[in-house]
């Protein structure tokens, strides 16, 4: 698709929200439509989207449980972190050129209204390399990863994190700050290679195969001082297990309920609840545009931790928009590592 | 019994935890025992206990559920806080006279050792009016309502906050500090006698009787802004009502989780547990031996604010040590109002 094409020559591919899914995603949950490249208005820009970040968090917009956002509407595009560049803009902050990121949808052109509805923040140069670091660890899932462990989960050197969905976008990013603030580190994941990515590859003091091991037992070996702080983005079973092992004190930032988001009928709390008293323990959600005023913070020090080669970041890059409704699945069946990626075109 | 008489004369009455309870607890979970007044060894003190207190938090120490201090021992004297006057003393610290508070147990005499094991507080001159305030507004539940809402609810002018056995010891206290920081103060609790004792005599906003009403309606009604402190004593189905109600950042100081201790059965945790992360609370466990240290300062705001007639207690004395096994049944089924206290002769 040339940038050079006039407006009418080129169209605007688009997935709608057709249906909320019951139970896992399902590909037919989106409607695929073309539609005209929006015209600007005064205030306005248009961006071409690059790269489409997949989330967990798509699942929560998708249905209409009560959530940190309005759901998306039925028959509107899919809500989506992407990055894009700016092809015409009537709005003096943004230039032809500049790339963003932010809430442009899944679509190749996203409308910025005047009033920034779209979260979106502009990536000022030097540009990351690669660019679509801008939507993994210099973006939205390093920044979670960042202020989750940081801010909510104050961990101090010597003290034990262990993280669930440890091998994922924002999980993989949490170990390695944890080894860098001096702490053990122990991640939960599903498969014996991913154990072995965040072992050899990430540092990470241990790695349990949640599916092929007693994660009680487990959890008994790989941390003998018991656990300080459980980075939760998953809940639901593990979370109990990981319960039972918490020490005095002890803080879960509650990132993600991942188990939950597909669940097709009400899902209890913990059954270790009465030990969030027993234990004082402090069990606090957070969602990342809360931190949006700090973004540059996080920014400024995981660029210069990832420099340092203390912080790394494996992809995964799917070809093609028309791939996102059949790739977000492997969100949900725990077959990727590190963080899924759409090239828009 | 005369302090005059030799020891010889004199017997200690004790209650022996006998077997754990399953569901309620019954007076046969208890053994009658007398004992002899123990002899002191060097820096031990004997205390002769006064006023023996009654709290929900005895059913736990009764089991063997995984807890903040080691269960009692079955054959074990059973804890309890309460406020003894010392007629012997070994120990340099403490002189006859002095009155004392702390882990003293059910018994009419208390060995010191020490160590300090027992958690033991003089209680300095001027002495409270009445002295078992004590164990009340000016001792364990009057620091436990302080802590848990100042600094583990952090109130601001202006908030609502909810607090659950409302009527109770703690439960009114935390009320009553809650409108003296200027907040809006909803009770829930199980009488329409008592709410009618929080609205007109203590100065809440509003009390629901949640055995008669709809407990989420009600809250509605009563919450036209939300919800941004949850005390909770309780848990179960009332934390998870009260959940649906709370505003973004809210928080939920866990104090007590009633309503679970007598189960036979593993109890979930809130079915609105995602609430957590969609709304960014903090629920946050607290034990009050945590604040020891710190104690000094809840009793100096607390005692002035008894002066302004800004705090006030319901107490219910029971006459005779021997009442406790079957008094401390009034804490679970709902037949109170304020604090329960033995006068143990």
């Amino acid at each position: 698709m040339s940038t050079n094409a006039t407006k009418a020559e080129r169209v605007n591919r688009q997935f709608l929200l057709l249906s909320r899914p019951v139970g896992d995603i399902k590909e037919s949950d989106f409607e695929y439509k073309e539609a005209p490249v929006p015209t600007l208005n005064p205030g306005e820009a248009l961006v071409r989207n690059l790269y489409l970040s997949l989330d967990p968090t798509n699942r929560i917009w998708m249905s209409d449980m009560v959530q940190y956002m309005p759901p998306v509407e039925l028959g509107e595009v899919m809500r989506g972190v992407a990055i894009g560049i700016v092809e015409e803009s009537k709005n003096p902050n943004l230039q032809p050129g500049d790339y963003v990121t932010g809430l442009l949808g899944w679509q190749d052109y996203a409308l910025l209204k005047d009033n920034q509805a779209n979260f979106v923040t502009k990536i000022n140069p030097p540009l990351p390399d690669p660019l679509f670091a801008a939507v993994g660890p210099l973006g939205v899932t390093g920044v979670t990863a960042y202020f989750g462990l940081l801010d909510i989960g104050q961990p101090k050197p010597g003290e034990t994190v262990v993280v669930s969905a440890a091998a994922g976008a924002v999980g993989s990013v949490v170990g390695q700050i944890a080894k860098i603030k001096g702490c053990r580190v122990v991640g939960i994941t599903s498969s014996d290679e991913k154990c072995q990515w965040l072992t050899s590859s990430l540092g990470f003091d241990a790695a349990i195969n949640y599916k092929t091991t007693d994660l009680n037992s487990a959890l008994a070996n790989a941390c003998p001082n018991g656990v300080d702080i459980y980075f939760d983005n998953v809940g639901g079973s593990i979370l109990d297990t990981v319960m039972s092992h918490l020490n005095l004190f002890a803080r879960i930032p509650l990132c993600g309920l991942i188990s939950t988001y597909n669940s097709t009928s009400p899902v209890p709390g913990p059954y270790n609840f009465g030990l969030i008293l027993m234990k004082r323990v402090r069990v606090q959600g957070f969602i990342i545009s809360d931190y949006h005023n700090r973004w540059h913070e996080a920014i400024k020090d995981i660029g210069e931790w990832m420099k340092q080669g203390k912080i790394k970041q494996e992809y995964e890059i799917v070809e093609g928009l028309q791939k996102a409704p059949k790739e977000i699945l492997k969100l949900f069946n725990a077959n990727k590592i590190g963080k899924l990626i759409v090239k828009v075109s």
